[in-house]
């Protein structure tokens, strides 16, 4: 401790999260490493690893010493950063305490359990044997919303969203996707009539996986993505992991698609460049994290809804696909573009069309929520998911469990209250491209000719620079001059299958 | 602990040896993936990570509770493999009790920056930007070896030789080192008068990478590595890493050699398969510990000398030569096995002959010995090592710093007294080999017929499951019926080269 700071308790703070920082490093290097390298028998040691090192990382995050450093720092001099880092301390100080250390590694060994057979059950179908394990995360988690209601006062659902999503509640959530449910199953309906009158030339393959490789770490410069600070990988469901002065993301590849796995590893870049221009100044420090789940999210459906489906991302790909798998009709702007933008209802929730996307999340909304409430249990879930594809999409997926309920990384890891974020993330990214659409109405034909820098300047002031600075709130007022408002997404969606 | 045990304080060294087990584990991928996989700009957040991970397995290691279940344990009913493993701890705990955490800590610090360095420095032929880092690296280590050998009551340089082989004192290395010097030489020239007489085909490139990849695949398929238990990867320097449930190998490719690289792979496999085959059930504990690094580099050497280059194996790998690169007369067994066994002084240590490496580790040793003691200077390197080669070799290395004493990752670890393992690892397997010999007289017709399941089984046997059950000199005169005796590299050599 510097012997002549007028921030004592506050720089003890500081200095104890830099450490957990550091070692959570090796920790997420160790998840993404599982994810995207680890052969099959490491996966008990690699599980026994991690558990033990999430333990001690609760261990460390609910140290006494916090508590009185955290009141006594409120009465320190700090300027705003350090209070915003001050709050946001607090709040996690508060979330590790709700749980016991044995609930903490209790859970870290049932999601690898689960998630490691996942790996293999799903391309099996095998529902029965995922249920095994499931069941036992499922009753962990319950017992963590439970612990972490009481602890916040409010409902357990509610409280695995705050996890994701600080402040957001079911009720919200419930309110947007209602209106969403009100004007977009018309707008699919209508788009699809008028979809079905254009004819699409469709890609012709195979797509050698070397050349799809190429290409999306051509596309990942184009968006700007730091290779000296991250790399590209494969593994069974893409995500983007690591740490935010090394990312790391995943894609996947299919010989007969490549358009699947390049939007992904668009998807991917989005978040990848949140942390990589998340400020360095701050790094280690609660502020200094991405600001949540949904805004994280919006980066990425910026990255890959947004931008990537707009008509001049179509002429600035159109040059890079004919020189990585030869020219073809399919390659020709226009096509491209119809082909990026055709709605077609489908079992995959990371392959579905900009449209079609919410239903799935509404789907497992509708089946999670009650399942962390315990108004249904873990068996009941292939039947909801079953009748709710029907309902929502008019899709059959009956017996078809890996591209059903098994399809999804998430629950596996225990992700409960995750996907919202996704859909709440599609409407702050409609609303940060209307705001930049004020400041470049020419967006389009920049986007055509490579000129990307305003939009990734705007995200960058906006939302990358500013971490957790601000809540959520605060920090769409600031960035756009209002509170979220889900007519941005209705607007944009109407103009570009309407318009 | 268990109410009822009547070893509660061996119990509780157990649980705590296996706590730091799981925490190394995390550390060792992320080594691995630093040296393999990691990005530039993630070095110093790696760095500070790694730092962080070793001074608090330091800690937990020089835990002051440990004292009293060390001395409380040795009078607990303890079996022959936990008063093994109680020997093992307690020597554990001695060694870490010596070095202070800051110590510890710096030298992560210092030794991170400076192979970071290393990595652009070596290709730059810098060894003056080298030298800035390395100074610390040196200054941090003397500090090490001083503290260690006074708490073993031997010389500085002893203290850090023990680090990796216990027991061996630099006294002895000069002895084996002066007999090897007094009849290696002559052997040298003998053999290179003989085989100048006799033509070798040299195989013609390029060998594309993808191509050696494969090869090396297939041929750690035959020498028996579990892919479901390991990775094969590149990096700057090959290296076997990860841990023992999970190993990860690297190798480095050039497209107009394969052949360095495919021994380098066969190296590293036989480190791999010792460590695939330390015993399950002791993993975790000291027991259950790779015996000593001359141990060791016994396996590799006994792959990649030993087994790698009888005439039987050149018959075994010829035709995966072929099927690899297409037939060639170089491939031809008996050319094949010429090319294997062909002596030629070199600048590089891993590419080295047979007859002419341990040069490579004597001139070495002969540095980084009085380098420790502190009567030379990390400047004082570049000029003893030309000395050195000219004299060992007759090769002129001046001003080639890249491929003189820049060429190995090892100074810029820090790992001072590890060189010497790999000359008396090659004492070992040739030790092991006449052993293997006597059981089979027919080796090589086994070798060329693939049937390599004797030498695993009785390699297993003798040292993979024997772990660190027994100190080296019990392990060798159990497995052998003598102490290390050089005369068996001798004969070995003698017959191999001039029979």
């Amino acid at each position: 401790m510097e012997p002549d700071s007028r921030t004592p308790c506050y720089d003890a703070l500081v200095r104890s999260f830099a450490r957990r920082h550091r070692l959570d490093h090796l920790l997420q290097i160790a998840l993404w490493d599982r994810a995207a390298l680890m052969p099959r028998k490491g996966a008990e040691a690699r599980a026994a690893a991690v558990a033990e090192m999430q333990a001690w990382l609760h261990r460390l995050a609910t140290d006494p010493q916090l508590q009185g450093w955290l009141e006594r720092a409120d009465e320190e001099p700090l300027d705003d950063a350090a209070r915003a880092n001050l709050r946001e301390m607090e709040r996690a100080w508060r979330r590790a305490n709700a749980l016991p250390e044995a609930l903490v590694e209790a859970t870290s060994l049932a999601t690898s359990r689960c998630e490691q057979g996942w790996e293999r059950q799903r391309p099996a179908n095998d529902w029965a044997g995922f249920l095994e394990n499931f069941r036992e995360v499922v009753r962990l988690r319950r017992e963590a919303a439970h612990r972490l209601a009481d602890e916040a006062g409010v409902g357990p659902y509610d409280a695995l969203l705050d996890l994701f999503e600080p402040g957001l509640r079911a009720a919200e959530v419930d309110r947007l996707f209602a209106d969403l449910q009100r004007w977009l199953p018309p707008l699919v309906q209508k788009t699809r009539e008028r979809q079905v009158r254009r004819e699409v030339e469709l890609p012709k393959g195979p797509f050698p996986k070397e050349r799809q490789r190429a290409l999306s770490h051509r596309v990942m410069a184009l968006l700007g993505f730091d290779f000296e600070a991250g790399r590209l990988d494969e593994s069974a469901h893409p995500f983007s992991g690591g740490v935010p002065e090394d990312t790391r993301l995943t894609t996947r590849y299919r010989d007969d698609d490549f358009l699947q796995s390049l939007m992904a590893t668009i998807h991917e870049t989005g978040h990848a460049r949140y942390e990589q221009n998340l400020p360095r100044a701050w790094l280690g420090q609660p502020i200094g994290a991405p600001r949540s789940m949904a805004i994280h999210e919006s980066q990425s459906l910026s990255f890959e809804m947004q931008l990537a489906r707009t008509r001049g991302f179509a002429e600035l790909l159109a040059p890079c696909l004919g020189e990585a798998f030869g020219a073809q009709p399919a390659f020709e702007p226009d096509n491209l573009h119809r082909l990026l933008i055709r709605v077609q209802p489908g079992l995959i929730r990371v392959d579905a069309d900009e449209l079609t996307y919410p239903a799935h999340v509404i789907l497992r909304y509708g089946i999670e929520r009650p399942l962390i409430e315990g108004s249904i249990e873990a068996d009941d879930i292939p039947e909801l998911w079953d009748e709710g594809l029907a309902r929502l999409l008019g899709i059959d997926t009956r017996g078809n469990f890996r591209d059903g309920c098994l399809q999804d990384v998430h629950w596996s890891e225990g992700l409960f209250g995750y996907f919202p974020c996704y859909t709440i993330g599609a409407l702050y990214a409609a609303q940060w491209f209307a705001a930049i659409r004020v400041r470049d109405p020419h967006l389009d034909r920049d986007v055509a000719a490579g000129r990307l820098d305003g939009v990734f300047e705007w995200l960058n002031a906006h939302v990358w620079s500013q971490a957790s600075r601000l809540p959520t709130t605060e920090l769409t007022l600031s960035a756009t001059g209002s509170v979220l408002d889900a007519a941005h997404l209705r607007r944009h969606l109407e103009a570009r299958y309407l318009g």
